[in-house]
């Protein structure tokens, strides 16, 4: 990746690190380092606020034109900023929600006269705002991921369990380059590609803080598609994950077996009608909350409240930030007084699970510019007959 | 899951507790959770040395037959233990090595008058010997695992690249039952699925910890299969995880498109004989660094010391411990004074990387028992020609 960009990034860190008078960052983690050197490396990245980051790497990799050094283990760095002239941070940046305890340790002894500080809050906070060379990044990933869900309707066939059906589009994904790689902030949640839901299997429960949840094949993993066969009269929806280029471009799309109950074309019209409604006031300055409740308006006043974001079991947020992870911030949910910014990039998933039939809604990938919103992941809204 | 069989998971951490004064454990990390509860929960598993276990669940889960708590955040816990009468522990074991530095010291918070300590390596060592039914659970998936294997050569289609062949082969996978997530400890490495390795990207190096690398598609996810088109007289080595049930079977075989030069046969055939050599010392007491050097010793008397474990950048082990983990104890290693028992489980991959030819060699999956080894990933081990 070209040096502007890393810079243009690594200055935005900066940024926030003055005005949380940090002095330095130690970078570890894959998704930040990712998001700092343009490529996954075996090491850390020394960030100064007023000089030049040192890259340490552990393991040979193709990287130039930086201040490179080869180390065998985090114990060295010191010794080398040292031997650079730069001077002992006052205050250190660790990623504290990141890193294991046993691995912040290690790392704020390193720097034993500083005071460590968890960065992990303002690095999230950088990488909410993203380049313009990251929203190309997201253009690309949605254009791969709506030509792979076009492709969807034939690869079914009648008898299918959902399984079957989810196997058939992973491929799909990955032959439009999908990298496949799902990646998500915190520890607890796990998920392969996605999640293909049918019938009443949309309504099981999860313990994972996705929108739906599903059953699962087993209990070591127990989300999405449970095996069952996918029959007529059911919706099917899909949402899976488009990393095709390190970005969690997000999608669903919801197909059906044969002709549904009229209320699920209502349903799924109503979700139509809350991203409309959501689209048209997301803007640099709107309120995340503001934009949830205007959500749960639309659906209440249309009588779905109950089914809203899942029955029995519901999702408190209807939307949510993704960038390098599909968990950024901001989150479209209750007490969020968070305010969209141009170069943010988010996630819309109005959805509503009707019990026997299963789950209706859309989501769209959305990218805030000045003047409002983008849509990056276009591609046919309505539900598609797979018999049709 | 049958609570006996919890039960003796648990009692088998709380012996080593025992050993190591430790009063309670408080479980909050998947692999664990589901090491000790049979499935995946959102929620914390209290262990006291000398009570049953207690279950703080934060999400709805159709458990039963335990001591279950509902709560909405781990500061509930606390309170609940001392409604029913528990002791406030001395020690307090804690996943120092999985969690995060933040959940950590908000999870020791809970307990301001004992002593936290880091539990990890002792959950890893009492998860490197598996019970009865674990080792069940591993046959089950060697057999699912060598089943999709036996279908690889009919998918491969001349022409095509390492990614549109991965892709087929992960389809198989999946078909069989793999749940597709590659559970890794620690937070470095990932990986999708497993990797394929074809000709000359065998010797490309990646960041990872894993035997071999290759150059991966994006620099988001540099790891296996690198988008180049399989050529005739390049091998194909396929190396995927078989996640069918959490645990995780690891098994390679080696493909050929057309006749591959003579020292790709002589090479794997060396690599055979490490595994035929390593499979008879293998017995509970055998220690981990003499079992690498037998391998290193065979691989080098036959004269492929170089290219043994890579080329250029080698991997420093020959074998590795798995369970619900990719990467559990044991590992095979210069250094390493483990000796084996009955019941750990672990995989050997004798591999050498002729570079214009690509990897040969081979990988399987073994559990120690009380006299020796027993294979659990059962298939053809010669160089099979796709061309054939």
């Amino acid at each position: 990746m070209l040096l502007p960009e890393l810079k243009r990034r690594r200055d935005k860190i900066r940024s926030l690190m003055a005005q949380h008078h940090v002095d330095a960052a130690l970078i570890a983690c894959n998704t930040n380092l990712l998001y700092t050197c343009g490529q996954i490396i075996n090491g850390y990245l020394y960030l100064p606020l007023a000089s030049p980051a040192c890259l340490f790497v552990k393991r040979p990799n193709m990287i130039s034109g930086e201040q490179i050094y080869s180390i065998g283990k985090p114990e060295e760095i010191t010794g080398i900023l040292r031997e650079q002239g730069l001077p002992i941070p006052g205050a250190i940046m660790l990623e504290g929600d990141e890193l294991s305890f046993g691995e912040y340790n290690r790392l704020a002894a390193l720097f034993p006269e500083s005071e460590a500080i968890n960065g992990t809050p303002l690095l999230r906070r950088a990488r909410s705002i993203k380049t313009e060379m990251e929203m190309e990044m997201f253009r690309r990933a949605g254009i791969a991921h709506a030509k792979a869900y076009g492709k969807i309707p034939p690869v079914y066939r009648e008898g299918m369990t959902d399984i079957e059906f989810s196997i058939e589009i992973e491929r799909l994904m990955r032959l439009e380059g999908s990298l496949g790689l799902f990646r998500i902030f915190g520890r607890s949640m796990e998920i392969f590609m996605g999640s293909l839901l049918a019938g009443s299997n949309a309504a099981e429960p999860s313990p994972f803080d996705f929108a739906l949840g599903g059953k699962g094949i087993d209990p070591s993993a127990p989300v999405g598609a449970s095996g069952i066969v996918i029959r007529k009269g059911q919706s099917v929806m899909v949402d899976y994950v488009g990393n095709f280029n390190g970005y969690m471009c997000d999608m669903t799309r919801v197909f059906s077996v044969g002709q549904l109950p009229q209320e699920a074309y209502t349903a799924h019209q109503v979700c139509l009608d809350v991203q409309e409604t959501v689209a048209s006031l997301a803007k640099p300055g709107a309120v995340c909350e503001d934009l949830y409740n205007a959500a749960v308006d639309v659906a209440a006043k249309a009588g779905f409240a109950d089914y809203f974001m899942g029955a029995g079991r519901k999702a408190r947020f209807v939307g949510h930030g993704i960038g390098l992870e599909i968990n950024e911030s901001p989150v479209l949910a209750p007490r969020i007084k968070t305010e969209l910014e141009a170069g943010m990039v988010f996630a819309l998933e109005p959805k509503i699970v009707l019990p026997e039939v299963g789950a209706v809604g859309i989501e769209n990938s959305w990218a805030v510019t000045t003047e409002g919103v983008e849509k990056i992941t276009c591609c046919r809204e309505e539900i598609i007959d797979l018999l049709g």
